[in-house]
């Protein structure tokens, strides 16, 4: 699977070594989101009714956070299938990889955006806004190893690629696009909508039809 | 231990990225709970004994963090032992095993919320209830596991396995009701039902029943 | 690959915990930069022209991001390339090896200085200056390569490697220099010699030149 | 090198997700010890010599950290030549492990209260305590190994393994004593001292005696 070095593809990097950084990436950034969810501060430090008034207004924050978690989820799970069927990584690939690295490690910000401005349509739209881009992220992704297709292992049929790719162009960009739409009507139609791209993803039905896709 | 794709077993997840994936989650939580402690402000800086009675006030937070430190490797080393017997990961287990880091990684927030409000009730038994559902999402994976032999390993015997799911089910939750039930009458009391079920893990009498049970 | 111990060569450190560990630290501190970028505070938070106005002012701070995460990207692919030539890691190479993640490790330092003062001439040769060290650790762990070829494989041709090191030695740290000589006349033009630096090495054809180089 | 479960021995811990999970926590420690050094606050955000004040102050909280840093790499390596002569990990060494682990992950807490206060005797003393606690959790595991010698690899000769726990557990520790007892006179006296063990420890002589001792 590792090129020897001094032939004409001696630029390109170990897969060995791009699958842990990237899961390095993913779990740190799964564990962090947490993190922004700060202590209430509390008139009353004693008084249970003022936490759980204090908890409870925190809702949002938990919610944006349980999306974002499982969102990332999603997308290392994309990322594991998505190099199941690769064998080489060249240079152009590492970036476009280390692009929907710079997309996922950036959703922190956004998830703390929302869960502190759930009521500012820009807020949530700025959210959608950041999942399109790793979104698109996949897709360039994705684009690239169509255009290569040495890069990806002998036994993928081209065509079931390029069809998985095309549906992954359309549903998840339009879901968000959607989802940013609806900031400007209601904030919690955003909120449902993202949270339904997640469940979309989740459930093993979207997923059977996601891999018949990428065979 | 990989399966081919194309095969009827083809939406199975790599275990050599699932594992390695968990470990960075657990590591990164073990190592993030000592953030939340906080160097206290002292009126005199240069002054040992405001010094130390800042550190002594943080004792909860200290007790917090090696209780949910404790916790965390107990969960580390039960995952280890239930990876061990498992030789395909499908998608219902992939996001079972999310689930369960799901509420791993929130620990860190209970953690610093009973640190904060050690006085409190509904603080301390916040931390019971995210424990509670930490040990609940253990029992989903056994339960599915043991309705999908075929991703156990042959030589692992069910009747055995199905044992330890039942007194999985009734030891961690029981003890973490308890300790929930016990803050309403002294906080004190709960931190010790947390600690206690942290010791009997620890313990190797405890560890050899858990494994007599599991094999 | 691994020596085995008793032999003069003992005190090798294994490739196979090095690599992993440097891997972490390149990941931890790539997804981390995103934390030091907060939710702006906002006079009405309902207002989205509010919070496109906080967001518009952490524009130096995104930049910022970018740069370091995109430079982060490139010292861990230069690590990659060179520990792809070693076959051993003795001790003075392992500190070598912990100066430059040392250096890389206090990148959000700099980068949140840059981005809390992009009008501050010392802030932005400050960034400049911590580059300039991660810089200088590349060299010196190449200088000792060069010394003990020992440690290298024995395809790697000496000649090309003393080459990569000059070049190396002299492109990265000049364009460093200027940026921090720059920052004394204007901010921006520093933050333009920063960001110029990282897409020289994005862009394949430098890399196809620095490959050639260290070949 | 992993034992069949089933067998007199079927509770040992896989030796390949312990390391990774203690390369992970070390990774982590090492890299998140810079995210205690915070920008200092300018009264003019555009003045150079302010800045430059700003990070003269910071000094100590450099210092700390660079000892830090080097003392928590001077672990890892302890720990990786260690782990290189052990063949299984039971359950009581796990939990030294884990031991070892969480006084490392504490580090980060002193070292930024030592940052804080570097004129208090108090904070300057509670980072030596804390080194003494993660050394003596090396002996402690050194000493397991010692009465457990099936657990090491057939070649170790367990005389000079154990000439090596002696001089470790003198070593370390009475430096470290002598640190604690000269914050009592000064603090800079303290900061030399933890400084010195660092440097002795880098220095190859002093690995290569090591060395030595335990082979």
């Amino acid at each position: 699977m590792r090129t020897l070095r001094r032939t004409p593809v001696s630029d390109d990097i170990s897969r060995t070594r791009v699958e842990p950084f990237s899961d390095g990436v993913f779990a740190i950034v799964v564990t962090l989101l947490v993190f922004d969810i700060k202590s209430p501060n509390l008139g009353d430090p004693q008084s249970a009714s003022h936490l759980a008034y204090g908890l409870a207004e925190l809702a949002p924050t938990f919610v944006s956070w349980v999306i974002s978690f499982t969102t990332v989820c999603v997308i290392w799970l994309n990322h594991c299938r998505l190099f199941d069927l690769i064998v080489r990584v060249d240079n152009t690939l590492f970036w476009l990889n280390a692009n929907l690295l710079l997309w996922t490690s950036f959703l922190p910000f956004p998830t703390a955006l929302m869960g502190d401005y759930s009521d500012n349509p820009l807020a949530v739209a700025f959210f959608g806004s950041a999942m399109l881009l790793a979104s698109i992220a996949f897709i360039l992704f994705r684009l690239h190893l169509q255009r290569h297709p040495e890069l990806l292992r002998e036994d993928v049929d081209l065509a079931t690629f390029r069809a998985g790719t095309v549906s992954t162009s359309v549903l998840g960009p339009l879901a968000y696009v959607i989802g940013i739409g609806c900031a400007w009507v209601h904030e919690a139609l955003s909120f449902a909508v993202y949270a339904g791209v997640v469940v979309y993803f989740v459930f093993p039905h979207a997923m059977r039809a996601t891999r018949r896709e990428s065979e």
